[in-house]
């Protein structure tokens, strides 16, 4: 069992995440984190997926992927070969006990204040998915309000990218 | 016809995801984005989506995802009531041509360089979806390799939150 992430390119046809959310409820994968988002060309959409799995099942999933009505393209990342990052949006009690210790490590993290008010701190902090844990577990010792990450999105390094839309 | 946000709160149950993706299907919403994110207890997913519809067929989707199973709570954010943020992940050709003006975009807009290679490179920027789209038309010039957009998260301003899992 181990953790893999996938981007999927579709086309935005209707019922497409659908389709596709289905496929890994049907294989019994776990999501750990999916996002759906726009691209370079607004025909297209990418979700990404982290889910955990094992191998065979993980390339019977990306085979059937490939087969399902307006997928594009279907690409497995490598941690080692991608760049990937995750935004946090965390509330935190404004509370005159801990608020220095909260924004030392705001500071110590970059993380940006994005909401201060009497009775509460809203920050924002992005980086990989380690970074962000580290963060939350800190401000555990404070009382978390209230937590929203947007799971990963991961693009590969260098120049190559996923089959372009302009040679479908 | 309008724009939406609204965040369900689940519990990480097998199919909720797509019991939720799939009425919004059968409504015939369309979603603009999705994001489906780890909250503060593991037991717990937050979905956040944009879609867009009109106000009435938008109070019964809502009335409807109340009586799902799994689904502990949903909120509908006000665009003033809330901050809001997204992640861009965007690659860019390293062409001696472009690269001082992508660069100097990159620090006014405070993007973050994640990888610069001999044919590439990959920046990050957050913030609002108007600030990402200003970032991505500006890099429209220079032929953009890549995008990937987390979608966007939401946390309503000051110290209300959700329905807190400890009250359940």
């Amino acid at each position: 069992m181990r953790r893999y992430t996938i981007a999927i390119l579709v086309r935005n046809q209707f019922g497409v995440l659908n389709r596709v959310t289905s496929m890994f409820r049907r294989r019994q994968f776990n999501i750990a984190c999916l996002t759906v988002s726009e691209t370079e060309t607004p025909a297209y959409s990418r979700i990404t997926v982290l889910f955990d799995g094992d191998d065979v099942a993980k390339k019977q999933l990306v085979s059937q992927l490939h087969k399902l009505p307006d997928i594009v393209s279907v690409e497995e990342f490598d941690a080692d070969e991608a760049i990937s990052c995750e935004l946090l949006l965390i509330k935190m009690p404004n509370d005159p006990v801990h608020r220095d210790e909260i924004l030392d490590a705001a500071r110590a993290f970059e993380a940006k204040i994005e909401d201060y008010t009497r009775d509460s701190i809203i920050m924002h902090l992005t980086g990989d998915s380690r970074r962000i844990d580290n963060f939350i577990d800190l401000m555990r010792d404070y009382g978390i309000l209230e937590i929203c990450r947007t799971g990963v999105v991961s693009l590969s390094r260098g120049g190559q990218v996923m089959r372009q839309v302009t040679n479908l």
